[in-house]
């Protein structure tokens, strides 16, 4: 039986991302060689890794406007870093609002003063801070888009003369944004773009060249634009199932689409944790991510008796994290409507047995 | 019609491993779920991880003597960095032997003295230098053991009291070795050990914590050994595939058994290439590798047919990387007697023609 995957990720993908990304194991367009065995440089895998750059871009809505796709190895955690090697000359400021702010800030300490700008971390990160003042000599503004652990999302970007850098991993590809106002996006694939183990970066080339350290050649985004995202072998087979998932994004209207059908999930499951009195939401309301919906039960004395009636009923990776309990329906790109009603029943379900 | 993939890397694999692999993608262990879907947090997931760094130190005859495996991401690339960035306090010696050992020169130089021993830079890399002296004073020595592009290999390793580091990319659990005398082994999966994505590097702790700067998380030996290789999102099917691969390498006999069939390919055709007037071996005869074969045509004028030749008979990847021109036949673990056969057929059915 098919499970209804709420893992936050790696996370569900389209079914016919599945199928032919399985058949390209065995046979990769009728070449006689599997996907995984193929060059890195055959003419092959360059067509797979310049469609997906440029598919990136076109989806993005950044096609011809100065900006270069990337996709590199390390996960969001290595661009941490990255951006700060490459950006960080003195000083920079970033918002905290959850888990992996807060580890980006970390690394970017390494390199420079950090100036946190504000912090969630009051109210353990249940909302993104609105009000904020970025220093005037900051070498850029870094955020989060969604925070999938706390479940909270940024609606509204700051508007500032800085380069504004988004760790948008669990969002992208998701909803409609002037994606122009960023000067640099990063992304692990593993939540609306693909599997495990590539990352996109999106960028901007005017913001590099502006700090005086040696950067080391896998650091510097430099070096991996200068070859095509191919200074060394990427991972393959990431990037085309990536790629696989892309064109699925295309084909099924584009991130207009998307955003239409998240919007819907997320309305089915929120109403649902409003209306029942078994549950309540984590986030504060007007910061709710479309993507993680996270929620309580107001008695932890039903926890066990819900989570067999999930279980039992095919659903996969509903437990929230373990900084805020409870439960956490991941609700990506790929995750049909009929898989949220699953839980939505079962949560009135709950309530009619209690 | 399945191809003769002699491929340099990402390269063949054995194909009992793609069919678990293709069918992984559906559905993994009758879990309703696809490998690509399923938390690098599942016990599924973790067990899948545990096994592969289990089961290559036990290849390596590296159980309980006091090292760690780790499955990261970046490429022999990465390594080039993380070795210099957790080992190199002040001075560091280097073996130059090719493409990779200079690029590993070249990022180690970011982060202290590098002094390289010798060099065959002289001759475009045809052969190992052996009388070389590593400084009293180097906090370790680094070297290759086998040149994917000039095709050759390092026969016997020097005695050191230093941390011997080796970038085995190219022939891991290709050959037995005294594994125990390495202080720190990487290798990139994509030739021996599985896809693109991934690599193993293989350490003793004991080497760690001797140098003064700061290192950034995913830059850091330790932070991966302290959370088994799950600091964070892993590419969880690189390593998956890397499992299944050295499942088959321990069932077909473990590295002994490899490297028996091994040394019978590479007999097979570099006695061809000896025998047959019309070619010539590129690297020095003791320091040939039975990883990859390097052989160019006396005379130029045959590349044609022999080119057509061989592309007509279902072979794959049989070019020369630039540097060396020719011909490289890759023969990794995977690649069967019959496909080296096929070529050294068609060696001896053009010096019949010509």
């Amino acid at each position: 039986m098919k499970k209804h995957n709420f893992s936050a990720g790696p996370c569900i993908l389209p079914q016919e991302v599945f199928q032919e990304a399985s058949q390209a194991i065995l046979d990769y367009n009728n070449s006689g060689l599997s996907i995984l065995e193929i060059s890195h440089r055959s003419p092959a895998f360059v067509a797979v890794m310049e469609e997906a750059r440029s598919l990136a871009l076109e989806l993005l809505g950044l096609k011809d406007k100065g900006y270069k796709a990337l996709f590199l190895q390390g996960g969001a955690s290595t661009q941490f870093l990255m951006v700060a090697y490459n950006l960080l000359e003195k000083k920079a400021a970033y918002l905290n609002t959850g888990t992996w702010s807060s580890k980006a800030i970390k690394e970017a300490k390494l390199f420079g003063e950090v100036v946190e700008v504000a912090s969630s971390k009051d109210e353990n990160f249940n909302y993104i801070p609105k009000s904020f003042t970025i220093p005037e000599d900051a070498d850029y503004f870094h955020c989060t888009s969604n925070n999938t652990i706390f479940g909270t999302q940024i609606k509204k970007f700051p508007s500032t003369a800085k380069p504004l850098i988004c760790d948008m991993s669990s969002d992208i590809f998701s909803r409609e944004l002037d994606f122009s106002k960023f000067d640099l996006i990063y992304a692990g694939a593993q939540k609306n773009m693909g599997p495990a183990g590539t990352t996109l970066v999106v960028l901007k080339e005017e913001i590099l060249g502006k700090v005086s350290r040696e950067i080391p050649s896998m650091m510097d985004y430099q070096v991996h634009i200068g070859k095509d995202s191919m200074f060394n072998t990427p991972a393959v087979y990431a990037v085309y199932v990536s790629l696989l998932t892309l064109r699925w994004i295309k084909a099924n209207g584009g991130i207009k689409a998307m955003e239409e059908r998240n919007e819907q999930k997320a309305d089915l499951i929120y109403n649902e944790i409003d209306r029942n009195p078994l549950f309540k939401g984590f986030a504060r309301k007007e910061d709710r991510s479309p993507m993680n919906a996270t929620f309580n039960l107001v008695d932890e004395g039903h926890k066990e008796i819900f989570d067999k009636m999930w279980k039992d009923a095919g659903v996969n990776g509903l437990n929230g994290h373990r900084s805020v309990g409870g439960y956490r329906a991941s609700m990506y790109n790929a995750m049909p409507v009929e898989s949220v009603q699953v839980v939505v029943d079962l949560m009135q379900e709950l309530e009619n047995k209690a």
